[in-house]
């Protein structure tokens, strides 16, 4: 490690631990989307060849939400995303093996309780940025990802799996697909982030019923086939669902 | 206040920097119901007339959901109950008037982000336990609760909101039915937590699509009617539901 590194690090501890609430960390999955490929934003760790998730402190003046917002913005550039927070993690075990070179009162090697929370964004509409701890920053398949350091696997498992039981009872596709779409590109949208096809009466039914989609007054046209329909969201019906989940039909 | 409590939350103070994790704490939503009553433990503050959530702090050698367990233990008895942790909570101004007259440097005064688990249990089964900054300790029904402190209305709410989510995705009812139990018993359950009448053919197919009730050979004798079929959970998939959710048909 080279002394330069070195110095930073701890000056980065002192500043922290001015500004910083102790003992909270956030990480971020955020899942990248585009033309049916579904990616996630991984950070390289300096000098090691560790991969882990996005993440930062919360400052003792911030709600945790806008820390999030804050470290989204920061590797991505990206505003107003909706983040979902999924879970809070907080096994005694989950420590940086990355500061051990460091004195132990450094403020990254104290036990961490960190929240997790995810984003989906289209990735062809951000540039990624990379921290001051890391030499990169990319997205990575999901299904082909490194292996992830310290408990940063468990934190991507349950958001996939989170964002996946979300789709039962949460909209997704805003800020994914264009203004207007067809129902076989949202189905694929779907499709993607589940891992598995799907029944297109099935979704269709499914769809209508949540309430969220405008049926236009306009085709697409230029295909060989019939011109399917398009459709936009219902933005207030959406945004009602985001925060408060479909009433579901028991 | 008299002086003995002022001295007790002192070396409160005192014994919690020692063995606590500084600005983490959970509040725990515990449900209980029986015979068709669905409440919430509440606790009284001492020398106040407030009411709030059972909570507490977090070892510096417990994981998180260890804590959560052992609040709901010493606050009900209630071992081996299933927790499901739902939010973190941590706005800035979530502050604890209660503490106003003490010391800016008593532990319990600084800013805490709060991880909030709920459960559910059978009421009847267990008995409640003040903690020693209360003066009571008491289920109050669901629909009639008193003005909750700081943010505990929004994470009362929260919980309601989210186990009536989960209910569309997880299993609920072991430990709160008798161990064979007849359709309608388990839809009651489900009308009394999501606070509404419920289509009985459309529950009784989202519940055998759920596979987890096992149809016995018996009927419960002796009522005037028809004698009902008796259902076990099918413990297997119940659990596997729990920690999964139910695979939805999309």
């Amino acid at each position: 490690m080279d002394s330069s590194f070195y110095k930073f690090v701890l000056a980065s501890s002192e500043e922290h631990k001015k500004r910083c609430l102790p003992s909270i960390s956030i990480d971020c999955v955020i899942f990248g989307f585009h033309k049916n490929q579904l990616k996630i934003l991984l950070l390289n760790a300096y000098d090691s060849n560790e991969w882990g998730l996005p993440g930062g402190y919360v400052g003792k003046e911030e709600d945790i939400d806008y820390s999030a917002n804050r470290i989204l913005e920061e590797r991505t550039g990206a505003k107003n995303i909706y983040l979902s927070q999924f879970k809070t993690f907080g096994k005694t075990n989950r420590s940086e093996s990355f500061f051990d070179k460091f004195p132990d009162d450094l403020w990254h090697k104290q036990r961490f309780i960190s929240i997790g929370y995810y984003a989906l964004i289209d990735y062809e509409n951000v540039s990624p940025v990379k921290d001051e701890f890391s030499e990169l920053c990319e997205w990575k398949n999901i299904d082909d990802t490194p292996t992830l350091m310290m408990d940063h696997q468990v934190i991507f498992n349950k958001a996939l799996e989170q964002l996946r039981v979300d789709l039962n009872y949460k909209p997704v596709g805003h800020n994914l697909l264009p203004e207007k779409f067809t129902m076989p590109e949202l189905q694929k949208l779907y499709e993607v982030i589940l891992g598995k096809k799907l029944n297109r009466g099935n979704f269709y039914r499914k769809m209508k019923r949540f309430g969220i989609l405008n049926k236009l007054d306009e085709t697409r046209k230029g295909g060989a086939h019939k011109a399917p329909d398009l459709y936009s969201f219902n933005q207030e019906n959406y945004n009602n669902a985001l925060n408060y989940g479909f009433q579901e039909i028991w």
